[in-house]
C-alpha cells in the first residue's frame, strides 16, 4: 500500500503541474489576444475553459480517493489538503483567463485606446508569480513561495497605476469609456490571478512551516532573501 | 470515538453557521455604509475583517484535526471536504465585504451620483443567496441549493444593467467617472459574492447527489421546484 501511495502522490503532483501550465498558458494567450486584438484567439481560450474544468474535477476526485483509501496523516495530509485548495485556485485562474478573453473580444471590436505599457508588464509579473507558486509547491520551496508573496505588492501598485491612467483617459475622452473599462477589467482580473497565486504560495509556506502565514502576509520576515522562521501569531 | 466524532461534526456545523452569519452581516453593513455614505461604518467593517480571518483559521485547523484523528470515509469525508471549501469561500466573501466598504469610503468622500435602485436589489438577492446556500449546506437540502444556482442568473442580469447605466452616466457626466467606478466596483463585488454562494450551493448538491454539478450548472433539471435526479455528464 505504501508504495502505491507514493505513486499516487507523484501522479497528483504531475497533474497539478499540468493544470498549472495550462492555466498559465491561458492567461498569457488571453493577454496576447487583447494586445493583438485577436478575436479568434479570444474565442479559442473561452472554448478551452472546459479542459481546465475537467482537470479540476479529475484531480478533485483523485484527492478524495487518496484521503478515503490511504487515510494520510500529518505532513501528507497537509500536503493533500493544500493540493485540494490549489486545484480550486487553478480552476479560478482559468475563469479569470476566460474573463480576460471576453474583455479582449469586446475590446477588439472597438478602437484601440493607447499604447499599453503597464498592462503587459503586469501580465508578465502575474505569470511569473503563478509559475513560481506552483514550482514552490512541487518542490516544497518556501523561500520561493515567500518571494511570490512579496511580488503581490508590485501587482497592487501596477493595478492602481493602470486604473488611475484609464480614469484620466475616460475623463479626457468620454467616447473611449467602454474601451477603457474593458482594460480596467483586464487589470482587475490579472490582480485576482496574482491574489490566487499568492494563496498558493501561502499554502506552500503553511505546509512547509506548519504556520498560517495567510492573514499575516504584511508581517514579512526580517530577511526576505532567505528562509526566515515563522512569527507566532 | 464515534460519539466524539458526531459532536465534532456538530461543532463544525455551528461554527460554519456563525461564520456564514458574520459574512452575511458584513456584506449587508457594507452596502448600508455605501447607501448612507457612512464612512465610520465602512471603517468598522474594514477593521473587523480580522475576525472572519481568525474564524477561517480556527475552522480550517478543526477540519485538519477531524481528518487526521477520525479518518472519515464516504459521506462524512465528502461533507468535511465541502466544509473546507465553504470555509474558504466564506473568508473570500469577507474580503469582498472589505472591498465594498473601501469603495463606500471613497464614495462617501465625493458627490452622490443618483438614486440607487438596482444596487440595493442586487444586494438583497445576493444576501438571500448566501443565506440559503449556508442553510442548504447545514440541512443537506439540495432543492434549496439548486434554487441558489438559478438566482445567479438574476445577479448577472442586474450587474450587466447596473454597469450599462453607470457607463451611460459616465459618458453624460465625465466629472462623475470616479464615483461611477466606485459603484461598478461594488456591483462586481456583489456579483463575486453571488458566485461564491453559488460555489457553496454546488458543494451541497455535490455532497447530496455525489454528482459534480459545478461545470454543468447550465444543464438545469427539468423541474426546478422539486428534487431532480442528476444528469450523467
Amino acid at each position: 500500500m505504501q508504495r502505491h501511495f507514493v505513486e499516487e502522490l507523484e501522479a497528483l503532483k504531475t497533474n497539478l503541474i499540468k493544470m498549472g501550465s495550462f492555466a498559465e498558458e491561458s492567461i498569457v494567450r488571453a493577454i496576447r489576444a487583447l494586445l493583438e486584438r485577436d478575436a479568434d484567439l479570444a474565442r479559442e481560450i473561452i472554448a478551452q475553459d472546459e479542459r481546465i474544468n475537467a482537470m479540476e474535477i479529475e484531480i478533485g476526485d483523485a484527492i478524495v480517493d487518496l484521503l478515503a483509501l490511504q487515510q494520510p496523516v500529518a505532513t501528507d495530509l497537509r500536503f493533500i489538503l493544500a493540493a485540494l485548495k490549489i486545484n480550486n485556485d487553478l480552476e479560478r485562474i482559468g475563469d479569470h483567463a476566460v474573463n480576460i478573453a471576453e474583455s479582449a473580444l469586446k475590446y477588439a471590436g472597438g478602437e484601440p485606446v493607447k499604447p499599453f505599457v503597464d498592462l503587459p508588464r503586469m501580465a508578465q509579473v502575474t505569470k511569473a508569480m503563478l509559475r513560481d507558486s506552483i514550482d514552490a509547491f512541487i518542490h516544497a520551496d518556501s523561500a520561493k513561495a515567500r518571494a511570490v508573496l512579496i511580488s503581490d505588492d508590485t501587482i497592487d501598485d501596477l493595478n492602481r497605476k493602470i486604473v488611475a491612467e484609464l480614469v484620466a483617459l475616460m475623463r479626457a475622452e468620454p467616447v473611449l469609456i467602454e474601451q477603457a473599462l474593458d482594460l480596467i477589467r483586464v487589470s482587475r482580473n490579472l490582480e485576482r490571478v496574482a491574489d490566487l497565486s499568492t494563496n498558493i504560495a501561502e499554502e506552500v509556506v503553511f505546509v512547509a512551516e506548519a504556520h498560517v502565514v495567510k492573514h499575516h502576509a504584511e508581517e514579512k520576515p526580517p530577511s526576505q532573501s532567505r528562509e526566515a522562521g515563522p512569527n507566532p501569531a
